[in-house]
């Protein structure tokens, strides 16, 4: 999916990997427009004064922000950031064009690039200082639609995640301590990775009430001519979102890919003794049939690897089913049909394949969701002491439990969790990579007892 | 369609020019994958060393690239260019990626922004200091395969231009003087700006030979297992058409779309005195018949604007039609039908709408184009002597004239024909920013007596 590149922090987006993002930007992009929303540019670099002008966000966002100061072989008069986000960028543009309360909602998005120079380990797709996004600011002139934009945004990334990603969420508020730099509150999706016991964000859509209305001067005359602040959400969806599904998904021999987002659903395999023209022309025939069907297959006829060698290839690659054709297949006209999400092998007869390639599509794209349910599901559990609340965390779970939402508090709990899992770890002779046992806070769940 | 930005050189791209770029993305996105393109995504940073690899390439962008010095507080210890174009980014992972004939060919497209830090004047769309665009890297086996590849991609420019923009393109070949830096040759689409009587370039597709081939070590090991460097091509298509389209067909009321890339097609303009409930509700059913359709339709229904206010509103952002409906039109079951391309205005019967409009946003798409062609072609004069040669110069036109392709030969007529100018301008006092009659040399037009 990605190649490695010079620069720490950068990788490339190989086109297995970038597919899944075009088919993210398309299933967003629509929902996006049918809410009223549209597209625009704004440019990546911003002065350092508009980039200040909102305290707690230029705390957030100070320490990894990357600062162009030479051009050609001069210096610039004023050093120029380029955009960890665009809140800054585009709030002084709203000033300009919200007058009145016909002026609102004002509802734009842009698919972009962003810079975050985190000096953290770097991870392909997780944690990464340049990343693709989308993100929406739309103001508003009421704190119940800005709400309401929120909500509907938090449903579409949920719907992304579930629908096209196989991934089940949990939908719910961030803490005081985790939300947004900024904002009024913060809504998240959350994932559970069943590989290392731990909770991931999905994707955020802030509140930002009033705050930067105020930080930009952004106002609005309402029906009774008075001056109103407006109201203002931003929301955000990253290629972050294609390294959860894979670590959600993945297994020992490789990536295993939502047939709804992979580029290849099915390769075709011959099985020749070399030079056997009866069995390549009835792989070219399926591929025609199964192209003809808007299935997205690949036929790998590739002499000089034998199949073996072809079955690890696309198994590694992810791709969701594998058709073999054999001699003996050809004789009884029937394919060997093998899921790479379970493994299992099946015959299919030629007959049956228009109807039943499409249907076992969609079969594996249901049945990846819903093992990855199952998991998360037996993953969450509830604790109301600390010591349960200990348990729980060691035992790889998403934890639910009552709390207060004081910053203290959460402080608190982090770092109690974190030393005595390193107690326990180093009794144990275990590096401080695996530690599972430190608290991370997700979310407060919408609907804590179905988190679905 | 743009804003101005505090940075000079970056613009935004308001919804509506942001919306021709989205319908420009769709067109050639759609031409590319059905050639065997696949799309991809190669970090914006490059460093100095892989960005100084092929000598003519970065003495041709070195003057214009971006650079970053510091992360947050930190100075890097490299400094790291931003991307003015991706050969160099690109090139080291088709080394890796390319081994055997059987990997080639390899084409893959991004879509991005890339920054070329300008001196010069900035100009919304034409000259800014980060635009958009895509910019396409294929490697072949063969000159033959690769010469194929530049042909295709200039014909899709052309078509980009001609169906979706309305703007009539002169394919050509760049002198050696005029070509892209470090390729074997660059095809070109030109296009003929009335207003100034100028050409300017539309988009180019260049066959890079083996040369950067051989400064990034790609090759591969043909059928007969010798070592064969590749042969590759890279092609872009930018922001900077919209300019150009805007140019081709602004009038002085401002802005003229032609429908296929309009956001709005038709607005709707109630022509009510105050609170006419039964003309209100008459545009509301239109606007949802339209709607219906298909046509991109907008009801301007404020109340605190009189209609000739609106009716300026809607020229000056170039919707090609508008509909107006007053108690006349009504009494007789019609609406007044008013074309933004020729002024033209028309009575037409609701029950000929459902027909009609989705025609006529045909017919000026078409008109636009044609009107367009004639005048590009009453504008392409043949010159065989430089007192010719420089009339039809000072007549804002397009020459076609003989040369040897020589460069010094080129750089001669370029600034003897600006002194010449300059002369002429001075003896009749207008300014340099006037200046017509000094040449710039366009193509070798493909086909020079019909440039269709």
């Amino acid at each position: 999916m990605i190649e490695y590149y010079e620069i720490s922090g950068c990788y490339i987006l190989r086109p297995l990997a970038y597919y899944v993002w075009e088919t993210i930007q398309g299933f967003l992009d629509q929902r996006f427009k049918r809410n009223g929303v549209s597209n625009c540019y704004f440019p990546m670099f911003v002065s350092q004064a508009a980039l200040s002008k909102e305290k707690d966000h230029i705390e957030g966002f100070a320490p990894e922000v990357a600062w162009v100061t030479r051009s050609g072989t001069s210096e610039l008069a004023q050093p120029i950031a380029i955009r960890p986000t665009s809140e800054t960028i585009m709030y002084p543009s709203y000033a300009k064009w919200i007058h009145s309360h016909r002026d609102l909602p004002l509802c734009l998005n842009q698919w972009t690039n962003v810079v975050r120079w985190e000096f953290k380990h770097p991870t392909p797709f997780i944690r990464t200082r340049e990343f693709l996004w989308q993100e929406g600011h739309t103001a508003h002139a009421t704190t119940e639609d800005a709400d309401k934009m929120v909500y509907s945004i938090l449903d579409y990334y949920a719907e992304c995640y579930e629908e096209l990603l196989a991934v089940p969420v949990i939908k719910g508020r961030k803490s005081e301590e985790e939300k947004f730099a900024g904002a009024y509150y913060t809504t998240t999706c959350e994932l559970y990775v069943p590989a290392n016991g731990r909770g991931i964000q999905g994707a955020t859509s802030h509140q930002l009430g009033q705050n930067f209305a105020k930080m930009f001067d952004v106002w609005f005359e309402n029906k009774n001519k008075q001056k109103e602040f407006i109201w203002q959400t931003s929301w955000g969806f990253s290629t972050r979102s294609i390294g959860s599904m894979v670590m959600v998904h993945s297994d020992n021999k490789g990536l295993v890919l939502p047939p709804r987002v992979a580029h290849i659903q099915v390769v075709i395999v011959p099985i020749t003794q070399k030079d056997n023209a009866e069995i390549l022309a009835a792989t070219e025939a399926l591929y025609e049939q199964l192209k003809k069907l808007g299935v997205r297959v690949y036929l790998d006829d590739r002499e000089n690897y034998n199949p073996g060698f072809k079955f690890n290839h696309w198994e590694l690659k992810g791709v969701p089913i594998r058709i073999e054709v054999g001699k003996k297949d050809l004789d009884k006209q029937e394919v060997r049909v093998v899921r790479r999400d379970n493994g299992d092998k099946s015959q299919m007869k030629h007959s049956d394949i228009d109807s039943e390639i499409p249907q076992l599509l969609e079969r594996i794209q249901r049945d990846m969701f819903d093992r990855a349910k199952e998991i998360r599901d037996s993953h969450y559990k509830e604790a109301s002491t600390w010591a349960e609340f200990m348990d729980a965390l060691n035992g790889k779970n998403i934890v639910l439990t009552p709390w207060c939402n004081d910053r203290e508090c959460e402080k608190q709990a982090k770092d109690k969790s974190k030393e005595e899992s390193l107690k326990l770890m180093e009794e144990a002779g275990e590096e401080e990579e695996q530690l599972t046992g430190s608290a991370k806070t997700l979310c407060i769940p919408a609907d804590p007892k179905t988190p679905l």
